[in-house]
């Protein structure tokens, strides 16, 4: 199973695309879409739903695990948030990719087995389960790959969800 | 001039399509673009983004103007909307359509001329100022033309903002 992380934004997107082979998780490969502050949000939106499509694309991933934030965060924030979000999460339906959500609490269990975990705590067995030399900057990376990570250990709980995020997406096609 | 004014949300898109004669404002079509609770997130944020591709490319609006939501609003609620917001601005940004965004207040404002008026009042002078014999229903679709009539209103004091836009798509066709 492919999954692709997202640590969705609209100044920094991360993402992150793992690979569960067995019991293993391997990096295939991470990093950052980014847009300019001075540039119009709707032009914006469209730079990270175009990369979006492409890193879709290049990498065919099974699945999308998303970053579902709305904790300390602002209504301002969280509609900028939202809105990143929304074009992403298009892109992935219209390829048929099954999107899974979870929260930051969701992300700590899974990787720390932990919920009041840190930021760095994550990310540092972020770098160990996935064998890397240093943690991948910016923390948006990290984030990314993190919540990737968190789907492969839920996998198995949510076989229900997932069975029927399958019948769904057959029933399109 | 012809304006598309949007409603944004999930459940309900309002949408009111204006034509700018003069010193008239003339009704073209609008309604409400709805999709069913039941649904995946993903799915109902494509179904938003398809229902405007074709509202934008049947009626070939020159502006779209978007209710910018984020008074008496909570986090969840700005998250889901942003979603929506993101889908229909991407649509916008992909026709080259310029997109202006205005606050409740500044709706008010425009059609009522006081910002503290009641919803009620803003939409039986969006009745009035479109020669409509009755209020529009639901709700959204009255306030998505409200949110067209302020960008018809605001346009003179636009003139510097749709300059940049225009040079702006002029540099990108």
């Amino acid at each position: 199973m492919k999954i692709i992380g997202i640590d969705p934004g609209i100044a920094i997107v991360g993402f992150g695309i793992i690979v569960q082979r067995g019991s293993r998780l391997v990096p295939e490969q991470y990093g950052s879409i980014q847009t300019r502050a001075g540039l119009e949000t709707a032009t914006r939106l469209k730079q990270v739903y175009d990369a979006t499509v492409e890193l879709l694309h290049k990498y065919q991933p099974d699945v999308m695990a998303i970053e579902k934030l709305y904790f300390n965060r602002n209504v301002t924030t969280a509609f900028t948030v939202g809105q990143a979000r929304g074009v992403m999460m298009l892109a992935a339906e219209q390829q048929g990719i099954p999107i899974y959500e979870y929260t930051p609490l969701q992300v700590k269990q899974a990787t720390v087995g932990y919920g009041k975990a840190e930021k760095k705590q994550v990310q540092e067995m972020v770098r160990m389960l996935l064998s890397l030399k240093d943690i991948p900057r910016p923390d948006d990376v990290a984030d990314a790959l993190g919540v990737a990570i968190t789907h492969a250990h839920s996998a198995k709980l949510n076989d229900v969800v997932h069975h029927k995020h399958t019948l769904h997406d057959r029933s399109k096609r």
